[in-house]
């Protein structure tokens, strides 16, 4: 559901790069999208109008188009038998739908009513690599502040982007229209600028993107005691979100256990050697599959406190790969 | 002293602006740029090449050509009577050299031995918006990731910017000859990226930019015990460095408390209403004299802890300017 958006099309490049058992797959849309040609595995699809009967015996669906289809046409698909895996942030809240990066909380799908939530992409990233240092060495704190590309808020974003670059003398009186939220209602230019504002605000003064940072990775990680601030900041980045991450565990481990344990943590690759200027950055990490960290120090005056810089590709494991890997884990489980 | 460059040409444009009382200028560089033409306050001049000679009677001479050219050519301005505002690293850190931003520490000029240094760009913004909080409420910790622009690489740090961002298609593959850092073995791509190094590392992971800011806060505002942490990050903004910052005090004030105090604080503008989209970005800072404070939030666990997003124009109050009002509290207070 949602075949012809930018995740859409990634989550069916995931099934065929991973060979996901298919038997019957339908590309679903809404009408203004419907008809338009898609080819997977070697054969051609027409993407087909939603409607509710559209998930007569489908075993699962992957959601990917926007909060208010997926809490229409959800229910509906739940009600005739499926597993919904939905990437909006409608369900990820509620009490009785599990919130899952596979990696973190597998174990969270087995207590399922037939929706399963995938987190945000900023968060996803972000909970691959502190888990294996919190299960290590135990965690209490998390101070996060994010370098976000534009490619999370879709495709014209990505053009307003674009345009804007063309011009570097004019960049401060670049027409903008999309960013930083296209339902708010000032727009400021993104080329040569750092917007920060991700999402509407709460009435907190925190974004709603800071907010689902902080609560989805306390539901996720199963820690309500963790202290968890976020700072969410949109850059003239295409693809790859990055994040300056200081974290605070229980315990004081050596730069050495750090690295060990992101260096053999599920989905994650160590990217840390500053004697040979090794760190991860957004425009190599997009489109690829993991999650990247480097420039891992230990605090100068809390020896249980470290920073890492996590960066990813927000359109793969943030939202497209997350879940496939979801549908993976259901399958077996055998919960399906 | 290096008039031609970037921060040179601000230094000329503020001394104008702010109508500082001039009996003669002379305007020095290297070799190079010898003969140049300069006008000021509706003069014209020639940049001279700098010799030893070249400071007899100059009461205040401002330099900004590059750490090698001050330590050769500071002594000499000292021994011929000038005063010297530094605006490169190679005194900042020796105890006999006062580590100078006005509105913080303006007393420390008296007990100079000639030399008084200008802090580094991104230190200075962030000391004028903590100080009249940590005078209020006490200060502690800081941890700040910084969104720093190419300009403070210089003029070829820009051109490399611009001549990336015209090919937006191949961002990956783009020549990159300047940045992270000049003299470093591996270049990188800076447009539509997002680049975690900034200057050399040190052997503790941390790069000199980072130690600049940790050790220059500490000094500046006379806080030996004062945790300090910090994470900078290369972006593609041609000028205005930004900054998401940290702060815990000792106390807890209230949200207007903190409002207030910046409010009223010399050289920073407020810019904090979420219900307007308020806030500040390098964009719409670059070209402004003031330090821009936003995004202000209180911590959701911890109430003496404080979110801010504080934005300023790194060649303006980051370097020339700071020179300058050094230059006006010599006179003022009568040390010259």
């Amino acid at each position: 559901m949602g075949a012809t958006g930018a995740v859409g099309q990634q989550m069916k490049d995931q099934l065929e790069k991973r060979k996901f058992p298919i038997g019957n797959i339908k590309f679903l849309s809404s009408k203004r999208s419907a008809g338009t040609a898609i080819e997977f595995n070697g054969q051609s699809y027409t993407v087909e109008e939603a409607t509710p009967d559209s998930f007569d015996g489908v075993d699962i669906a992957l959601f990917s188009a926007g909060g208010s289809v997926s809490e229409k046409f959800a229910p509906e698909a739940v009600k005739r038998g499926a597993i919904v895996v939905d990437n909006t942030s409608a369900f990820r809240m509620n009490e009785e739908v599990p919130l899952v990066v596979p990696e973190v909380n597998k174990e969270a799908l087995k207590s399922n009513s037939g929706v399963i939530a995938n987190p945000n992409c900023s968060t996803i990233q972000m909970v691959c690599a502190l888990q294996p240092l919190k299960e290590r060495f135990g965690l209490n704190k998390i101070i996060v502040s994010t370098y976000q590309a534009v490619s999370g808020a879709g495709i014209d974003a990505i053009n307003e982007l674009k345009d804007q670059a063309a011009d570097f003398d004019n960049a401060a009186t670049a027409e903008a229209k999309v960013l930083p939220v296209k339902s708010a209602e000032r727009h400021f230019p993104i080329a040569f600028n750092a917007v920060p504002q991700i999402d509407q605000f709460a009435d907190n003064g925190f974004t709603l993107e800071e907010m689902k940072m902080i609560n989805e990775t306390k539901k996720i990680m199963n820690a309500q005691s963790l202290a968890v601030a976020a700072t969410c900041v949109r850059l003239p980045v295409v693809t790859g979100h990055s994040e300056s991450v200081y974290a605070e565990f229980d315990s004081a481990p050596t730069l050495e256990q750090v690295r060990d344990a992101l260096r053999t943590a599920p989905g994650v690759i160590l990217q840390d050697d500053p004697s040979k200027q090794e760190y991860p950055m957004p425009l190599m990490a997009a489109g690829k599959d993991e999650v990247f960290v480097g420039r891992i120090r230990q605090d100068l005056d809390n020896p249980n406190g470290y920073h890492l810089w996590i960066v990813s590709d927000n359109l793969i494991k943030g939202a497209a790969l997350n879940s496939v890997q979801i549908a993976e884990a259901l399958i077996e489980e055998q919960l399906i």
